[in-house]
Parts: structure tokens; C-alpha cells; sequence
């Protein structure tokens, strides 16, 4: 089972399949899945309740909500709004009701097609913590208002610094109450990628983004709650030819007949397998990673999808 | 063997290992092999003389050179001139001795990154066709002087016509002697990324491209030569699961300790084994591509590497 | 009056109004005004009858339709579609009720910000010509199918051909029945900037848009008729520095106590007092324009009002 | 002379030129002029030592150092190392014989293009802090070594936060020794745009860059020196209207003739003339700026002159 940890997925609802394949319950953590037929989107909110769950799921205790929305990937000229008002729906759950200043973060790489969807969002948000010091709040003539600010750091091949210091030193500046942060995940499987977005309260932990964060942006890093918005938009390479052996390996474990053709492989145990497998796989594929032909024009249109989210959550016009 | 050409590579090179593997000479292909050590360059020239050289190959008769210069996808602040003189040596043989006029056109998608290298290396082009008409080659003050215009034409989804037809109704209204045609290709192995560049006299044939041309681009159907500059950017995704799974089937054929683990699965033909494995592979992956991480980086490196080499070959200053 | 006619305008409305200023009707010159309240869109209709009219004008004989919206300049969620809306509808009266084929061309230079608004809508049409050539009409299931295909030819600098040749080329290739023609225009008056779009069925005419044409691209050279779109994104500086200037002069001639002040400078004749005025103008104007400070911004939603507005006109699903 | 004052300008060769229009010498300004005539460099050093002179100029005390290089806007194949080399030779002098760490500031608008140099700037910018921290200074192999990072801020419309609030957070964070903010400047003249650079240890001052900043960006603010680098790139579009109009004012001051013309006219002062302008002046004008046609390419070629000088000036390999 190691194996599969191995293979790195930003997404609580895949951790969760792995063990559902297994088929373990784990203790300390609880699933919830609801399906809205109208509005095709299928929603799994799994709540890691304790550091047991939390060992077991590899990923720290909280909330993860993942919206799958199939047709999410496909041009829409609304910008699928019905995906934006879930969205919204999830994101002021975990906001609570409150008015609250909010800062948005755009994490990931703007010149990287496929880690830019956090930049996108970010220059897409409406802003109005200037005007609100400007002004007041009357100004925007809304029932809540929440003062927004938003900040694209950048990453540190660009900065020369972690991400974590860039948004640690305006937090400490502009004083938030709460910071919402985008990014561009990695997901296990390809039928995930530009249909799914996972909503967590647990912020960004380590080694998570397309880009690999070294740094936690957390509430313990960052002394604010940290909500995180993630789609996922790249599969590593390596990824992908381990899960297509995999299946390989496990057609030859169930089919009688190939099972029969496999011989004495199929005595091999499933862990063996795997790592005759990742010794196949070329070392040239860690620095690759497999995208849709279509990437740059999805990004834009989700990129929207997400920033409306954002919007209708935080304004009560 | 079929199996082997069902996987789809623009680069004869390519083709021709395929054949090597197999341990097959192939009658009416001329196979020349050079390395130039000081620059690092690994030049392959494929000579397909016969049409039965041509239908073992899978491409037309003419000349193709290869050349590989693995450092090619690394930055360097002069963006590789050594490469750029080396690839203005094979295009001034392709043209031959003679002052003539020519069209530089950049195939491919401007918003589709890894599709992006023609349209990018059109755009860097010297172009001096119209100033020459508005005053003459004197005013060049060069040895020879070949007019030279650019076309980026665009692909089918985003013009509604065919890439044949702009440049066919280009080529008959402007009249150049000569065409070049640049375009990104497809490769069958992740090493040669980003460090290939192929150059033709048998223009583009359908089918090849990253964005999978429907027409050919050649002297029969525009009416002039056509010289085509090739640099594979992509791997189709499916193209690195078969290879890591082949090299599991090789590795069960030669190794006499996993031959005897494979039991009966060795017993099957290679085109059968291939044909089990195509089965097992996700139908989503036909829409996907493995590229490089920094991909919008080295595009954008190697488009200048390439017009250099274009604008070295047609000015002689 | 010649004076007037050295500063550049596109706009039939603006040589209009220099006519109105001198209190001069022309004949063969037709002029209607509709106000729009609700969608706040003033439209001014110039029919230009005879040569005659023509002559005086500046302007080739037939239809210009200017719709002035000022608040089109102004952020919009849905791109001000009530002014894509009346900009079909003239578009629609223009084409005429038949189903044809139309080539959408995108004039201007994409790299220079208030020149690429022809670029930009060219890349929003929605085209068909491909689908209905695979599929069929049934295929799109509208009532009126016009085959659209859409054209960026770009500019001389970087294509070393005229504009005019890559147009005629592709036109004779694909036979399109109709061009509508998109272009950023220089206007005279900064208060028409990224306000007005003129619609005409002249076509574009030699040193008119913002990059200049040196030819015109009319049914005469073309072929087939040719619909011009152009919306005034800069005004020349030297413009800007005649006109206030101008209006020093104007008020000095009207206002008795500045008249008086203005001694013999008064007795000048306005051409006169033109030709000195130009004679202190700055070369260096000439390579200058005015431009708003949001034109970056205002330009990308522009171009989506219009396209709009040709997706409008040329789909009746 | 307040008349004056109130035409923006970010230069202090500008501020002192108004002076020298007036043959008045001010106290407690030093001023040398050196011409390097193989570099087609001219260098102006304004050094303003007393709160004196610092009123007189309207500009804090500090040294001011502005190279006018023509050729700068033009093309070149080197970007001009030569300015770069220059620029790198002031800023080691204002920077001092110190190795120290350096945080690069890109101010501006990345989406407003003759703002986006500050951005531009700092994209290119080698960034060494992270490897530093990483490898040691040794890994880089140089005789000094200067930690270097960088930082794009944006601007208060997009990320709702003063500049100065973000620059504080990230500087109190990563503590540098010293800060060098880029900046695009406003000029009073066009003969200015593109070819000046001007280098000040005194930072950025309240109302100067093109996009106005609010809140200075100093010592005073940020507790760390800063210097700043800027390159005029507009000029405000009344500025240039005024200009003009007095210049016809002068003439009319200077030339008998034209002055006899004047009559009544020239009797009025200087500062009653320029009031009359200011009425004249369409209050458009106010969010319109002056810019030459080829800006896009133009400011990314600066922006490469720029960082290279300062990648020069950090690095002494």
C-alpha cells in the first residue's frame, strides 16, 4: 500500500479512493456524498476528524469539500455560473457568517500554463478594500461587505523567496482576518483534471501545487484561517504509466486466463510488482507532466468559474 | 510491426530506430550518421530514395536531416547560436546556390503553448520582402538578398479554413520561389523534447504536427518547393504508457528470470502482447500530452534558436 | 477649410461636423439622428449619394453608420450587449437578408495595444465554415447559417506583404460571398475614443485605421463587397495640440474682450492662423498618439462588444 | 513660475531645466554635465543638498543622476549594453563597495503597457537569495555576491493595498540591505521618452511614476535605503497641449512682429496667459496620455537594457 502513497495526489477524495479499493474503513474519518442532478455536480466532503484519520489519509485534520463538475472543462458561455454559486455555497460555510477582510492569493507560476490558474483567479477578484478605506463602507451599498484585498507572490524561482515569507510579511501588514488561497493541484487521474475543485480549511501543506510548495500557508504559519480553493490541472507523467501497469498487474490478478499467461509473475505480491514497474519507468518522466491539448484556453475559462465563486461569496449585494 | 506505426512520430529518425530494433536494412534509404563533438550537434541524415524505401518508412521520398543537440533545452544567453549556424547550413543546401524569394510560414496554434513554435519563429523573422520592393536590394547592402515575407496562418478552430487554403491563396497572389514551413511536432520518446530539430525538403504531410494537419503543405499541392523545420514538443500520452509497457515485454523476453515468471504471457507474440496493452490503456488519454514542465519557457528559447537559423540562411550581410 | 482636412480623421461623423461648424449643408450628402434613450446609443446615418458629395467629404460614396455609446467605455459584465445588439442589426441591414458565406478579417498589429482591437475580434468569432463543410448545415440547427471564417493577416513590418495581397489570396482561395472588415481607427476628438463604432459598406480605404493601409480593401479590389467595423482607439497628437489651439483661436475671434486683446492676430484669416499654429508643432508629435490610461484594458472589452455583435448578425439560431 | 510646478514631471533634469529657462541659479543644488561622446551618453548629475534647494526643486534632497542615451529607443541587437554598463557603474556607486542584499522592486501595471516597465524589470532580474540560502554563496562562484530578490507588487486596483503596504510587509520579512524600485516615469517632454534613465538614492516621492503613487516608497517608509530607478515613458496629454501653447505664447513674447500681432495679448504676464491655456484645455485630456506608436516593443526592450544593468551592477563574476 505504500506504493500507492508514492504517487502524489493533492486530493482528500483520492486519498479516500485508494482506501475504498482496499476496501478499509478508516476510523477518525467521516464521508459524505451528495449529488445535485440539475446542476450535474457531484459533491464529496470528507472530514478528517483526528491526527489517527489524518495518518491514515496523509493530509492534516479539517473539512475538504470536492466539487466534480464533468462539464466544468467545457466552454460555457455563463462561465458555468451554477458551478460559482456552489462554490460560493461551500466557501461562506467555512467563512462562517460573519464580515470579515478577506485577502485572496493567487499562488503558482503566471508564465506556466497549467500552475497559473491561482494568478488568474486573483487578478480576477473584485477588490474593494481601497475603496472601502477610501470611502467607507456605505459606499458599496451592499447588505455584507467584506473588505477584499489580493496578492500574486509569485514563485521563488521569480521572488528569490518563499511564498510563505511574501504573504507572511503583507498578512502582517494589511492584517486579514482570513486569507483565501488558489492553486493549481496534481491530481492521480486524468478524468479529474479541469472538472474538479477541492474547497479545504486546512490551507496549503507542503509539497502540494503543481508547483510543489516547500512551505505550509496555514493557519500555524500564518496566524489567520487559511481556506484553500484547488483544482486540479496536471497528472505527473509517471503518474499516469504506473496506474495504467497497475491495472495491467491487477487484469493479470483477476482475469483466470491472463492470469494463467502471467505465470509465476502473478505469484509476485501487488507491492513487488510495483517496483518492478517504477524501475521501468523512465527517469526522463519526473520532470514531464501529461496536460490536456486544450490547457491554456481552460485555465482562462476556469479561472473565471473560480473568481465568480469568490465574488458571490463575499458580497451580499 | 504495424503495432510500432500506430504510435504516432514526425521524425524519421524515429522511424528508421524502429527499424534498427528489429534489425532490419531497409532497401532505398540512405542512412548517414555525423557528430560534431566541439558543438555537441548529432546530425543523422535519412535519404529516402524509392518509393519502397518511402512505404517502409511511412514517409515520402526526399531528404531528412535530423539534428540532436541535448543542451538545446537549457537556457543560454545566445540562445544557442551554434545550433541556429549549424541548422542555417542545412536549410542553404536544401535551396541550393540561388538568390529567391521566400515565405516563411509558422504552423500551429499561438495559444496552445507547446503548438506555439511556428508562429512564434515567424514572428521573429527579418523580414525585408517589402522593403525591397519599396526600394530596391540596394538598399539591403548584401551579398544576396532573398525577400523574405511571413505568414502565420493559424489552425482550422480558430479561421474556419483549412491551413492550405491561406497559404495556397498567399503563395499564388505573392508568388515566392521557395516555401519554409515551421511547425512543432510529435515525438515517441520524451528525450527528444525540445533538443530535435528536423529539416526537410518534403514539406509537411498530413496527419503530422502537434495539431495534426489534414492536408499536406508540399510542392504538389502549392505549387512551389517546400522545405519544413520540425521540433517535437510533445509526447502523446498514450505514447509513454505503450513504450514503459513494451519495455516491460522486452525486458519478459530477454530476461530468462522474469521470461519465467511471465509463464505463458511470454508465449504471446509481441503484436500481441502490444494489442493487450492497448486495451488497457484510458481512452482519456488520447486528448492528453506529456511536455516538459518548463514548456512556456523553452518554446519561447527555442523559436529564437530557430529564426536565427532561418535569418543566417537567407542573408548573407 | 483644407486645414481641416490635414488633420486625419476616419469618421464620417467628424469630416460631418467640421462641415456643421462652417454652417455648409453638402449636396449628395444625406445625414439622419436617432437617440436611443433606453440603450443610451445616439446613431448618426451619413448616406453619401453622388460623387460630388463625396469629394466634399473625403469619403468614398455609400453608407456610414456611426453609434455613439458612451458608456461603452466603462466596464460592463455582459460587454454592453444591448450595443452589440444594434450593431447586428446594422450589420444585418448591410448584408442583407440572404444566407452567405463571410470572411471575418482582423486588421491592425496585435503587438501594439490600440491597434489590436481587428486582431482581438477576429479571435472571438464564432466559426463555422469548417463544421458546416464537414457536417452540414443541419449540423448547427439554426435557422439562418452563414458559413463564418475569420482571417488575421497582420501587419506589413511583420509579414513583408501588403495586407491587401494576403486578403486577395485567401479571398480568391475560399470565395468568401462577403468580408466584414475590423479596424482601430484614429479619430479628432478624444471624447469619440473607445466610445463610437462606424459601421460602412465602403470597405477600408488607403491611410485610414490607426497602422495606416496603404491600400484599400474595398469590392473593387477584393472582389466581393466589403463591410467595414472601426471603432477610434487613439487620436494623432498633433491633433490634439491643433485643436485646443484651434479653439484659442476661436475664441479670440468670438469673444470681443479676447478679440480685442488678440490686436492684429485677430486679422489674421483662420488658415492663416492655422499654418502658424502647425508651424510650432513639434515634429516629434508625429510619432506620438493620444491614448486613454485603461486602453490595455478597454480594448479586450471592446473587441467582445463586437464580436458580439457579428456573432449576432450572422447567427439566427 | 508656480504655472510651471503644476506640469507634472518625475525628472529632476526636467525641474532643473525650467530654471535655466529663467537664468536663476538656486543655492544648495550642484549640477555637473558629462558627455561620453563613444557611447552617445549624455549624463546629468543633479545633487540637491539643502532643504533649500529640495523646495526650490520641488524634489527631496539627494542625488539625482540622468543619462539621456537617443539611441535607447531605438533597436539593437545587444539591448544596449552599453547603457546597461553605464547604469550598472551609477548604481554600484550609490550602492557602495558593500556586499549586500538586495530586494529589486518592479512598480507599476503590468497590464498598462507604458506602466509594465517596473514589472518587466523585475522578471528579468537574476535572482540569487533562494540558492543562496539553499547552496551558500560559494555555489555561485563569484568575487561578490549580493543576495538578490524581487518583487512585483501591482497596483492598489488590483490587489487593494497601498504599494508601500506590500514593499513594508515583505522588506520587514526578508529584511534586505537595500531596495532598487523600478519605476515608468511621466515627462514633460516627448523628446524624453524611452532614451532617459534617471538613478536617485532618495526613492520614490508621493504623486510620481505614471500610475501616481500615493505613498512615498523611502527610507523614511520602508527603514532600508532605496533607489530608484526610472525611465519616462509618457507624457501627460495636457502637458503637451501646454506646451505647445507656450511656445506660441513665447513666440509671441519674442518676435516683434508676431508680438505687434498679439497686440493687447502680449501685455498680459506669462503665469495670466497660462491660466487662459488651462481654461482652454479639454478636461478629457486629464486621462489621456502622450505615448509613441511602437511602445509595446519598445518597453520591452528598455526593460531588458535596465534589468541588465542591474544584474551587472549585483554580480561581479
Amino acid at each position: 500500500m505504500l506504493g500507492k502513497f508514492n504517487i502524489r495526489t493533492d486530493l482528500a477524495l483520492e486519498a479516500k479512493e485508494s482506501f475504498e479499493e482496499d476496501h478499509v474503513e478508516i476510523r477518525g474519518v467521516k464521508i459524505t456524498e451528495t449529488e445535485d442532478e440539475e446542476r450535474e455536480i457531484r459533491t464529496t466532503r470528507v472530514v478528517i476528524e483526528t491526527e489517527n484519520g489524518a495518518k491514515a489519509m496523509g493530509k492534516p485534520v479539517g473539512t475538504y469539500v470536492t466539487m466534480e463538475a464533468p462539464h466544468m472543462s467545457v466552454s460555457d458561455e455563463g462561465y458555468h455560473r451554477e458551478v460559482s454559486e456552489a462554490l460560493a455555497g461551500h466557501l461562506r460555510e467555512l467563512l462562517g457568517d460573519r464580515e470579515q477582510s478577506v485577502l485572496v492569493v493567487g499562488l503558482g507560476n503566471r508564465e506556466v500554463t497549467p500552475d497559473a490558474l491561482g494568478p488568474y483567479v486573483a487578478g480576477h477578484v473584485d477588490i474593494t478594500r481601497h475603496m472601502i478605506r477610501e470611502y467607507g463602507k456605505a459606499f458599496l451599498d451592499r447588505e455584507r461587505t467584506c473588505p477584499v484585498s489580493a496578492l500574486i507572490p509569485g514563485v521563488m524561482a521569480q521572488t528569490g523567496m518563499e511564498t510563505l515569507e511574501i504573504i507572511r510579511g503583507v498578512v502582517e501588514e494589511t492584517k486579514p482576518d482570513v486569507v483565501i488561497a488558489v492553486d493549481a493541484l496534481a491530481a492521480r487521474s486524468t478524468r479529474r483534471l479541469n472538472r474538479t475543485i477541492q474547497i479545504t480549511d486546512t490551507g496549503i501543506n507542503p509539497g502540494s501545487g503543481v508547483g510543489n510548495h516547500r512551505d505550509g500557508i496555514t493557519k500555524e504559519t500564518l496566524g489567520v484561517p487559511v481556506i484553500a480553493i484547488g483544482v486540479p490541472t496536471v497528472v505527473d507523467a509517471a503518474t499516469i504509466v504506473n496506474d495504467t501497469m497497475e491495472s495491467l498487474v491487477d487484469t493479470m490478478d483477476r482475469d483466470a486466463h491472463i492470469k494463467n499467461l502471467g505465470g509465476a509473475l502473478g505469484t509476485l505480491s501487488k507491492s513487488e510488482k510495483q517496483q518492478m514497474i517504477r524501475e521501468l519507468i523512465s527517469p526522463h518522466l519526473n520532470t514531464m507532466f501529461v496536460t490536456p491539448k486544450d490547457i491554456d484556453e481552460t485555465i482562462h475559462r476556469i479561472s473565471y468559474t473560480v473568481s465568480e465563486g469568490i465574488n458571490l461569496a463575499l458580497s451580499l449585494s
